[in-house]
């Protein structure tokens, strides 16, 4: 199987994924200002959201950028990291319909939690094809911040029942550590500097 | 007609059937265990469909990658296979709503029956334009695999109205029957080692 | 403008309208043989209009393959296209409302007409810009099928307020009018023969 | 990153947009002249926001064929820019509410507003990589048109609460602003032509 087909397929998945979200963000359905107000917390779910699939999307690209053929164990490590995706704008919609409600945090942390395992997964059986050598692996090193997020993931799935909003803080401060720029690749950057 | 661009549509279709799926799974409407507890038979159904996706979508693409050239017969023969997969998502959400019921069973059975039965005409006319000596024809065999899926699916919908349990425990067999590797690509290996 | 991209887009808005059509096909209401019944106009109508999705798609790939370079006159005419056919989920849906009414048969025939229009309308710059003597003006010759789909649709429009069901005859008989191979492209093949 | 994986995420992500705004364009409830009526505004809505939709994707396609190589920068300020582009469904949605109310059309116009001053941020990361002396930088000069569309859309949000139909106009007649073709891109022309 050629790695373009599932960058492809991948690709088409993420961009409904989403894009459908903005389905779940239906008009209010009256003109009034309360109305628009009323629909704050589904739209703040919606841009945290995206942000985690824009990052996903980069962090995505790199991965699969270092392989050259695909698989069958990474064909199917990456359908199960897109089964997770697909489901965050259920998540998404759920944690909308009231942000201080414990499940829908603990389901919108669970889901992440998923995404972020099944990554991890995915990494590990491309890293295991370029061998300990490669510059990917020398890029990822010991995958620290891929290991805090899966900890404050899980962190967050438990503080739900105690403040929903410390797990919303949580997955955001995580977004935060992904959306900074890091040095992981610079492997990649000296490889095209000589 | 080029094959990338049967290709990259089957794709986009099959990228967007995953991915509507979840748009039929909403959101609880009450934040409780009970309500989240309901939607349990959709969301298995969700996975079952979307591991059958990812299934054919794997073998599409190495069936497709055998040809050359896209002749009208196949064309239609892949929008075939693509409209029977389009129904999926609609069969899926009926499926959730009881799954002790034997009327979706039965037609979450007929589509997959429909799928795979759409899938062998596709394929036997790649076959025929690739000729009897062809890699892809000693790969596939007499499609014994194929054969096992269409009277299993065929069982499945009369055991619908047996028990639909039944049923459904004969469309996951037929699933994880798929999902291990088998020894069909091993043409297209060696020949690659060469 | 490079082809490429101007293909992808159609492609992928092209995948989306047929299968957002079965996003409209929801689930019965309840699990009877009734409940069943009950969708078969809309599943009709999903049927018609995703035979003439894939006619179109097959043809617009023919006529785009044709062309070098994208002028801001085929863009727009190629997106006027993808507007009307963009229609046709909506059209289909209200058509399996009631398949004996006369405004949905009318509706439905105006954007299949619009369609045919606004294809004809892309077909004309895209000759234009190749020239009398080129390939694709040859295998199009004066267009004949075309021209006849076009009176069919506007007849049936008119048809429409007299009896609905021979409106949607004439639909169909034109999907199979472009079912059947023809032999405009003659001229490609004879080319690649030589 | 490679320019064509990030061509290829927008192009799925407007085609997606393009056609779900059509998802929210529900058959009429009834099969009336009437029922039919009622949706004009909505449908208004979707023509205008189909040609925006059109408009900057033929545009953005200008934009990104300049660039080699994909930074982090430009990665988010694409992603900036999709994200403002999916809310025009929401936007379209709630505008054919009620062509006459205020809120509605504030809300277009500030998404119109964002997607311009997202796309102008992106513009100037691109122009930045290119340098002044670059083709791109001349034949965007000093970007006149799309200063008058900022300042345009500003206005126009600030008129909706004046008189809505006087924002659309501005917003009507800023898309025909766009529509009407330049000579921004003859330094591209020219490059050809050497």
């Amino acid at each position: 199987m050629s790695r373009g087909r599932m960058e492809a397929f991948s690709d088409g998945v993420l961009a409904i994924i989403i894009t459908i979200m903005v389905l779940k963000l239906n008009a209010p359905k009256e003109i009034t200002i309360e109305a628009l107000k009323e629909i704050i917390p589904i739209f703040v779910s919606y841009v945290v959201s995206f942000i985690y699939v824009g990052i996903y999307w980069g962090n995505h690209h790199h991965l699969v950028s270092a392989i050259s053929s695909v698989s069958g164990r990474i064909m199917w490590r990456n359908l199960h990291w897109l089964f997770w995706m697909s489901l965050l704008p259920f998540a998404t919609e759920w944690t909308g319909m009231d942000p201080f409600a414990d499940l829908p945090a603990f389901t919108y942390g669970f889901v992440l939690l998923m995404c972020a395992i099944s990554y991890h997964m995915l990494q590990a059986a491309i890293i295991k094809q370029k061998g300990p050598e490669s510059c990917l692996q020398k890029s990822i090193g010991n995958d620290f911040k891929g290991k805090v997020s899966i900890f404050c993931y899980a962190l967050g799935t438990a503080m739900s029942f105690v403040h929903p909003l410390v797990a919303y803080g949580l997955y955001m401060a995580i977004a935060v550590l992904w959306f900074i720029p890091d040095t992981r690749l610079e492997c990649y950057i000296h490889r095209q500097e000589d």
